[in-house]
This record gives C-alpha cells, sequence and structure tokens, in this order.
C-alpha cells in the first residue's frame, strides 16, 4: 500500500529563527498586530511504499533524521497526510 | 485569547518542485526505496491574539495570503496548532 505522510521539520526551542523574527517584525507595518513567536519551518510531503502505515511512518521518521533536518538545531516529526 | 496557529505553503500541483525532485532522487542511493511524489513546503507557527480561534484563522489566512506565500505558485492554509 502507498501511505501519503508529510514530515514537519521545526528549529528547536531556543535556535534564533532569523527568518520568523524579520517576519514578525514586518508585521504591524503590514496592518497585522498582536502576532507573536513567529517561527518558520520545513514540511515535505511524500508517498511511501509499505505495509501499513506505522511502518510507513517508521521510514519517515528515519528519512527525516538522516536526511530531511539537521538534528542538531531541529526536530523532525512524521505524520499521516491522509488525516489532514 | 491567544491561539497557537500553523500555515502550511506548498506548491501547487504542477509546480516543478526542484527541491523535491533532488530529495526523491538521493534515497534510493541511500538505502530508501518505494518513496515517490516527494514535494518540499514551508510552514510557520505564530501566536494570535484574537476574540476566537475562527478569527484567529481568518486573521492567519489573510496573513498567508498576502505575505507568506506567492498565491501564481502557492497555497497557503491556516490550521489549529492546538489540535495537533
Amino acid at each position: 500500500m502507498n501511505y501519503p505522510i508529510i514530515v514537519d521539520v521545526t528549529l528547536r526551542e531556543g535556535i534564533a529563527d532569523p527568518e520568523g523574527a524579520t517576519i514578525e517584525r514586518a508585521l504591524p507595518a503590514l496592518g497585522f498586530n498582536g502576532i507573536s513567536h513567529v517561527r518558520a519551518g520545513k514540511s515535505f510531503r511524500m508517498n511511501i511504499d509499505a505495509e501499513d502505515e506505522s511502518s510507513a511512518l517508521a521510514i519517515a521518521a528515519a528519512l527525516a533524521q538522516r536526511l530531511l533536518s539537521n538534528p542538531v538545531i531541529e526536530n523532525a516529526t512524521a505524520r499521516s497526510a491522509a488525516k489532514g
């Protein structure tokens, strides 16, 4: 079976996020107030052939750790795209 | 109230995704087989002050359209981070 999986890669707490900080600083001038703690991240959507969904998630988690993220500064989590 | 919101920005169907294609091409050599349709995207997490969650999502959707995405080539969707 083929499972749609999303890997979310986010910066760890405490790691500086210049992109998020820049967006946050620009917001008031653009008419958006009351928005804080903007953090930028990446996401990767893919289809994985596996016996069941938990195997697909395990493959995605391994992939996320080895390839898609830098574990020193980033957290990676895999989730099913089918659940929305 | 303060609501944690995530904005997901993904490339529209049919738009070339060199980053996703490069990852997909590298996978077999790294021992990952059966993975297809890799698409790279971005995500932005933020806290929004609003009267209720649907107002917070509306603010995030406006922000996503105006600032965080290029609507010509990207789709942006806002969701609550509290629901996971």
